[in-house]
């Protein structure tokens, strides 16, 4: 098996990048590993790799698509970025898949242009997992897709589904269509229209969930469109950083406080590691033609490594081929 | 002034509704307020009401419409209900404003249909006040209008920015449209066509707000189609309800975190009152032509009678003639 590692993206490329990685191989003794970006960079920093120094080959890729450029024209004319060779390496076969923390729009213009969608998906999503304190849930999709059809939303249950399946070996992922109520017929024109599709669609389908319910384990998989995803999963961001500021600020208030969060140091560092989304990797992108996996932008060594290890589990659990499966059976229904 | 209350809404009607009014009543001697129920109910709970009985009038209501029937035919056909009879109250000019602790369905198609708009105004909204850790900001729309067009949400800024004004003295309130991206550009269609149209609008625009930073004090109003903002207003309580469960569950599991529990418990009883709903009162639903306040359906008597002076403040604030002003000044740049 082999991925293609963009060496360059990320807050903290190439160094966490290169480190990540060859964590990553020594995880996995037949994991190859093929590192885009400028050598003259990437290189150097194979100082001790001696061990697994074999695995891995460097693709020349001086060019680096920043996120301060349009991804589509970034996609277009950078053919010498990492994005862009990655993600033709995995179209003509040579590598199994691609991983990158770089410009999220990147990843997606260059796995819907330059990678290709799978026949018959309307359009691939971005499907972050997300703590919920019991274990993950799949959130998707989360910006792909700003404006949505009801066709696409039931096709990215059809993604989680294969996803959830093949990488979580779950038999029967319970899909959740998030909505502002729990009856059939709540919500805006979208999520109305999509929901009697799900109904007939060939997965377990458990109903609308509420925000409210979004972190109450009510689903393995959460479908909504891009601008819902986005909200909820950038909120959930906010919403418990604020929260654990207000609990920091009132133990510092008083020495009673600062005492009890002295003693209870370790059951916040349980609390934090359990709500941490490093342990996890990265969001994978559903609905393209190779496994790709979209790592967060501050990913340090051992957050890489995790999304490497993601990648490989997708193509392990062939995610691509089933999703691919599954919208040629569902075809013939619409 | 006169403020209609509908004893019959809520979880913990009439008790705790009638014991809020009377809170209310003996905070402001010029209040006087109509208790709108089936006055055999209603009237037993007066009985150490002597000191404020004059400022009463029973007003018998013995319909009441609930959250298990559909809003619009139980304002059509419940003619005698403290919803309807008390939006025709208001509207009449007998009483200056509306409380109400039940259906929320209810009291939108009543605030619509008994009521009415506000002229030029194309949708009312409802707009609960939420918790961001040092104060409150105002979500508009939260569930009224899940299917916006652009103009909807100028207006609901136009309204937000009039109440923010008119009840918490604000001079110049800051307005943000909730989106996925903090540049012009980002959103989805809806979001992307409203951007352009707020700049232009007479009030101080500050931007798109990511959802990562709606509780990060960037703006007093925030505006949001009802489908967006209703995701926003549940999920809230559904990440800080997990989270905290989380804290919970992790200082439960040794001895040192239960200890640290013990002596922490003044600050953490601290956090949950800054993030304490009673103590804002309600959602006022703006856009109609009265002073109209939801409070939450398991308002206790204290969190009700902070909805009365809520309605109270919007009164004293003239907001319903402030937005009246805002939208014909603005009507002619349309």
């Amino acid at each position: 098996m082999k991925i293609y590692v963009d060496a360059m993206g990320g807050d903290n490329a190439p160094q966490a990048i290169v480190e990540g990685t060859l964590e990553a191989l020594r995880k996995d003794p037949e994991l190859q590993v093929v590192l885009g970006g400028p050598v003259g960079e990437v290189e150097p920093l194979l100082g001790d790799a001696a061990d697994v120094r074999d695995r891995i080959s460097l693709d020349d890729a001086p060019e680096v698509i920043t996120n301060h450029e349009s991804p589509v024209m970034g996609v277009r004319k950078k053919t010498n970025s990492a994005t862009v060779k990655g993600m033709l390496a995995v179209r003509d076969g040579s590598c199994d898949g691609f991983v990158s923390a770089g410009s999220t729009g990147a990843v997606l213009a260059g796995g819907m242009f330059r990678l290709g969608r799978i026949p018959g998906i309307e359009r691939p999503a971005l499907a972050p997992l997300m703590p919920n304190g019991k274990g993950h849930f799949m959130l998707i999709d989360c910006g792909a897709n700003v404006d949505c059809k009801p066709e696409y939303l039931v096709q990215f249950g059809l993604m989680g589904d294969a996803y959830m399946r093949g990488v979580m070996g779950m038999e029967k992922p319970r899909i959740g269509l998030i909505n502002i109520g729990a009856e059939a017929e709540k919500g805006n024109a979208l999520v109305k229209a999509t929901y009697p599709l799900m109904e007939q669609a060939p997965y377990h389908f458990v109903g609308n969930v509420e925000a409210r319910d979004i972190t109450g384990d009510q689903a393995d998989v959460l479908v909504a469109d891009g601008f819902s995803g986005n909200l909820v999963l950038k909120f959930m961001e906010g919403v418990a950083g604020t929260l654990m500021g207000i609990i920091k600020k009132e133990m510092m208030a008083d020495l009673r406080g600062k005492l009890s969060g002295l003693i209870g140091k370790p059951a916040f560092r349980r609390v934090k590691k359990l709500m941490d989304y490093t342990e996890i990797g990265g969001a994978p992108l559903l609905g393209v033609q190779g496994a790709v996996v979209k790592a967060h932008g501050s990913s340090n060594a051992h957050a890489f490594a995790s999304a490497i290890g993601q990648c490989r589990k997708m193509i392990r659990g062939r995610v691509v081929e089933t999703i691919s499966e599954g919208v040629k059976a569902m075809a013939p229904r619409e």
